[in-house]
């Protein structure tokens, strides 16, 4: 498999940590998100988006959005699982990690952010909107996970949920978001820390990380 | 079961079709969302997101987020099927209902355009930022679909796919985009159009409809 994506991308990052809980390997193929390799028409025809991560399978097939390619990973190679097997809590962890991927990521990422910029936004104020979106979302998530049994955002082992939640964490920390705010989050975070999986994940482990 | 929703919310609609497409019936409760009936601590204990839509169960337990509310009625109900059943037709449709949910919706609801008039752009800057993003997100639907069998996004019926791209169409003619530059999105919608189930979650047949 190859795996398209970029150090800092909190989408790559959620993937990264799936195939590594999955002990699946792929090659990875950086794209520099600030320098617009992602809207090479090579990388387009893989993903016409022009966005990443893109995953290639073992046949060439080529598959995007990270939470379809996790949910790919998880109906092909169950083991270990990374959603539960009640629907209910399925779609409570899938909801967590939705609160993530819609309404946090795509609302600070680099396109938006760019996009603020060009209408004149002033550098200090781009990043008090990155801020927003995610003291705004991260805040819903800490209550969304309240009432689970950890350490995991799930329970005692790491779901979906809480592969979106780590690289997550991380932007909102780079945004200067006090995370403190937060602290049944931060359990999870520590918890995922211990493990290698997530560890190795890191964008500052990743081959173009600078 | 209970669906909290607005008549004019895309995510809302995106399950209303599914429960139609599926058979069941649910109480609709809007929630007046330019008026911020959301943020009510009543709803905000359903969803603590403060968005719409919720569904509540037949033994009050609350989902959140449309693709998971979607997912969950696809396996409690499984007929008709939402997805495909091979994996990687499941992840094609997947990423085409999350190039929607995450890359275009979230970046032009009415929070984020709330947030911009904020900042003090203009009215008709918001309404152009509103454009960009569904133009920039159908482009690349358009292009996710284009080699597959119609009339629907991925075949003879609708998918996730299609209970994404429609109300998003809708959208789009709201800000103003030129949507015939989508012909085989429109395929889709025209395909969609003629079923009841489609037909009567439309906005504008909702109870709270203005």
């Amino acid at each position: 498999m190859k795996l398209h994506g970029y150090f800092r991308s909190a989408a790559a990052y959620r993937v990264r940590i799936a195939l590594n809980l999955k002990r699946l390997s792929a090659e990875h193929l950086p794209h520099h998100l600030r320098k617009g390799e992602q809207t090479a028409p090579d990388y387009l025809a893989i993903n016409p988006q022009g966005l990443v991560p893109a995953l290639e399978d073992d046949t060439g097939a080529a598959l995007t959005q990270s939470l379809a390619i996790i949910e790919w990973l998880d109906e092909t190679h169950p083991d270990p699982p990374l959603l539960p097997s009640d629907p209910l809590r399925r779609a409570k962890v899938r909801a967590f990690a939705l609160a993530v991927a819609c309404d946090i990521h795509p609302v600070q990422n680099l396109r938006v952010l760019a996009r603020l910029r060009q209408l004149g936004l002033p550098e200090d104020k781009v990043t008090e909107w990155a801020a927003w979106a995610n003291r705004e979302g991260l805040a819903a998530c800490e209550i969304l996970v309240a009432g689970e049994p950890g350490p995991f955002c799930f329970g005692a082992a790491p779901t979906l949920a809480d592969l979106c939640l780590v690289p997550q964490l991380a932007n909102a920390r780079r945004f200067g978001v006090d995370v403190s705010a937060y602290p049944r989050l931060l359990t999870a975070e520590a918890a995922a820390a211990k493990m290698k999986a997530f560890a190795d994940a890191a964008p500052d482990r990743q081959p173009d990380a600078e």
